[in-house]
């Protein structure tokens, strides 16, 4: 029993998205593995392992279902293991325990303020009131509205909101001439 | 004598400006070795090695000079070899046989236009008329301004013009209700 050799893990990644991240999640994964039965045949069968996500795991955790691969004479069943792997999100991007948005804002509104919706990973909505110029590529940061510390899930990153100035295509002469004499000139040192 | 052993080489930087990298240029480099006498006695002797660096090489690029290494009994000289960095430059950044000069310009100038005059790697300046709206980020290519090419130095990369809009801290309450009526509004979709 102890010379049966036992072969190296199958790793399966496993694609969560950043809203399971923030809540945690049980996923369940139907694998398909070969089983001796009591005639000692060997049959492929169906088994649903069952996964808990906890909130704010980090890419590269590894969950060991052990033995869980396919029996075969003679031989010790390999570990099943599964890599967390961080899906790829529309509108955010995982820091740590930070969410990075990057929102596109109209220079009009980056120079005049307006008042943004900034979407949360809970799917609600923060009212962000600027009424200071934003810069190009500057940053806020939402406290507490990131994804939970692994460690300590009651304590959260922050999100944080990146400026993409748009600027216009063109403009008219006119406005060129208006905003000449609006906007103030640039002290090159 | 074909049992003498060679210890590793002697590695040296050698840290060469993006200027001297355009151009081509000579580097004198002293070392001290120890070089056996007459009398059998090792000492210290002082050499200037010259090294020829041609137009366009690539940081990485390695110099060799055999057995220059310090004279010892039963061994032959190490090699000495030198080893091409790119010095730090306060204006310009090399990429490959490119260079990005990375130049600060003022939103009003941004948006109503402006010359500038690009300091090139030959110590020239050339007039750049801008009539367009420059964005935030965009980079514009001044052609063969660059590096030579390392294999055919008669040819040579661009200059990249990567522009940083600089905005006001702040702005008047007046100047903030002209540029509301006179910037188009954003259409987010």
């Amino acid at each position: 029993q102890k010379m049966k050799r036992q072969d190296a893990p199958v790793m399966h990644d496993l694609q969560i998205s950043l809203e399971e991240i923030a809540k945690g999640t049980t996923k369940k994964m139907k694998i398909t593995r070969k089983v001796i039965g009591a005639d000692g045949v060997s049959r492929p069968e169906d088994k649903v392992i069952s996964i808990d996500i906890k909130p704010g795991w980090k890419a590269g955790t590894k969950i060991t279902f052990p033995k869980e691969g396919d029996q075969l004479p003679n031989k010790v069943p390999a570990d099943i293991v599964f890599v967390v792997k961080d899906k790829p999100h529309a509108m955010y991007k995982r820091e740590g325990s930070d969410v990075r948005y990057r929102v596109k804002l109209g220079l009009r509104e980056a120079l005049v303020g307006t008042t943004l919706m900034i979407p949360t990973l809970e799917g609600n909505k923060i009212p962000m009131k600027l009424t200071e110029v934003v810069k190009p590529g500057s940053v806020k940061r939402i406290q507490g509205q990131g994804l939970p510390l692994p460690k300590t899930p009651s304590k959260r990153g922050d999100l944080l909101i990146e400026f993409n100035i748009q600027f216009p295509d063109s403009l008219s002469r006119n406005a060129k001439e208006i905003l000449s004499d609006t906007l103030p000139r640039t002290n090159y040192s």
